[in-house]
């Protein structure tokens, strides 16, 4: 079996890693534009050997897991390249664009847009770990447009790695990630500007905070390159979710302006549901 | 060596244990306004027995851990009824107000304000865990106040229980602490709200939400009783914070909505740095 890795980051890498354990006789390349990370993930033992876009035709997957301004355009070339029996799939935050962008494609059939729902802050081949994908969601859009065969073969490669699958249509799907994952990252950066701009003397932070200032601020350390394009593809969204949460922060500090106590506590333990949500979630 | 946990929640309850695992021949009292947490922190071992205010008296150790406006009127009369040796100490998240309330009292020298930045999201008798101070700061406010040998007794527990001291100012500590602490728990809050009136179908949440989501709602699950007070007492302070923040978050929606991405990517940029500060803590 040969896979092919291209953008050997967090998700990349980690898949990587998944399939060898699973495969140990299979094979896995890489390509990545980065040549220091091509070389840290043959270190690291994620890849067997740099890939070629030339050999794509006898690859059996093809992962794409780039940055998804750099997916749109490079899945057309991927497409290009395949056989017949390849599936591609590609794993960013967004879903519409991508669907949008080969949807006209002659080798759409050989394409499966997913999302898994599984990750750290942390970006590049270091940051590849076993077992990422263990017990979670994978987001499938548009299933029925890819090939009964191929179906089969990526769903059992997901299944392998663990995870549960989930079907949406990609517009939906954007339209609810933003809620559940663009805006949380935002908040992380913005309460981590916040403090910053405040806390001139960073010695203050270390003294004064605890896990829960580190647990909201943690998504302040993701990756500016694989986030602002994130941003730009679900804009509209993203937006939409920046009104309704700086919405809500205002009306509750007007709360507090006026010295309203009992809204603030009824505020709090209306939101104290989201415990059972989480728990639901095995957090 | 008789210790009196006045309120046996999470951060009483914890250093109940602590207590007892290094002084196994020590007593540990309980004094709680809820008789089904007196009964569970007996139940738990959490406590030996319950206590009564007026053997205050002959205590070496009382640990007010109560919500912070029970404890400015409540700290009064403790104060009133123990013995020239015993140290009393408060551990709630504002200094201020606690400080000021006892400032005239004729055994003032027997109080000590701090704030031990330590807990969980969880609450009441069963969310008492051993250890977990060991490693965490204990903020300390107007040392100065308290008498030299009951400092040494405090500190010497403290130091015991494995915590780092800081002394602070009250006042500089409420104004930093709103922004490391009760921030954080705000944007919990909100965010949490704000999913949750989107998220109708809250199987869509669970399917969809990963650690991401997971660790910056997280505080959400906090107590309503716990955090009403604190940020009515930190009101001025915590008002100042959440305009902050929501400037920062309404800016940056203003850079999506006229698409300057080189903008948003240098924003998330500069807070990368709170990588840097998170790894010094340990994070």
């Amino acid at each position: 079996m040969k896979t092919y890795i291209i953008g050997i980051g967090l998700i990349g890498g980690s898949m990587a890693l998944d399939i060898k354990a699973l495969q140990p006789n299979s094979k896995i390349f890489g390509i990545d534009s980065s040549e220091k990370h091509l070389q840290e993930a043959m270190a690291l033992g994620i890849i067997d050997e740099p890939g070629k876009m030339e050999d794509l035709a006898t690859a059996d997957f093809v992962i794409v897991s780039v940055p998804v301004d750099v997916a749109t355009v490079l899945l057309l070339t991927v497409l290009d390249s395949i056989g017949e029996n390849t599936i591609v799939f590609e794993v960013g935050s967004t879903k519409l664009p991508i669907c949008e962008a080969v949807s006209e494609h002659p080798k759409r059939r050989n394409f499966i847009a997913t999302h898994p729902i599984a990750g750290t802050e942390f970006s590049g081949p270091s940051a590849a770990i076993k077992g990422l994908f263990q017990g979670k969601t994978n987001i499938i859009c548009e299933v029925e447009k890819t090939a009964f065969k191929l179906q089969e073969k990526a769903l059992g490669l997901f299944r392998e790695l663990g995870m549960r699958i989930r079907y949406m249509e990609p517009k939906s799907h954007d339209k609810h990630i933003a809620y559940v994952s663009h805006l949380s990252h935002i908040s992380a950066f913005m309460l981590g500007k916040t403090v910053i701009q405040k806390e001139k003397h960073e010695q203050d932070i270390f003294d004064m905070a605890g896990s829960g200032f580190e647990s909201t601020v943690r998504l302040a350390k993701s990756s500016p390159a694989m986030w602002t394009p994130i941003f730009k593809q679900n804009r509209k969204q993203v937006v939409k979710t920046l009104e309704e949460y700086i919405s809500n922060l205002t009306q509750f500090k007007d709360l507090l302006v006026n010295e309203d106590y009992t809204a603030i506590f009824e505020e709090m333990e209306s939101v104290n549901r989201i415990k059972e949500i989480l728990n639901g979630m095995g957090k």
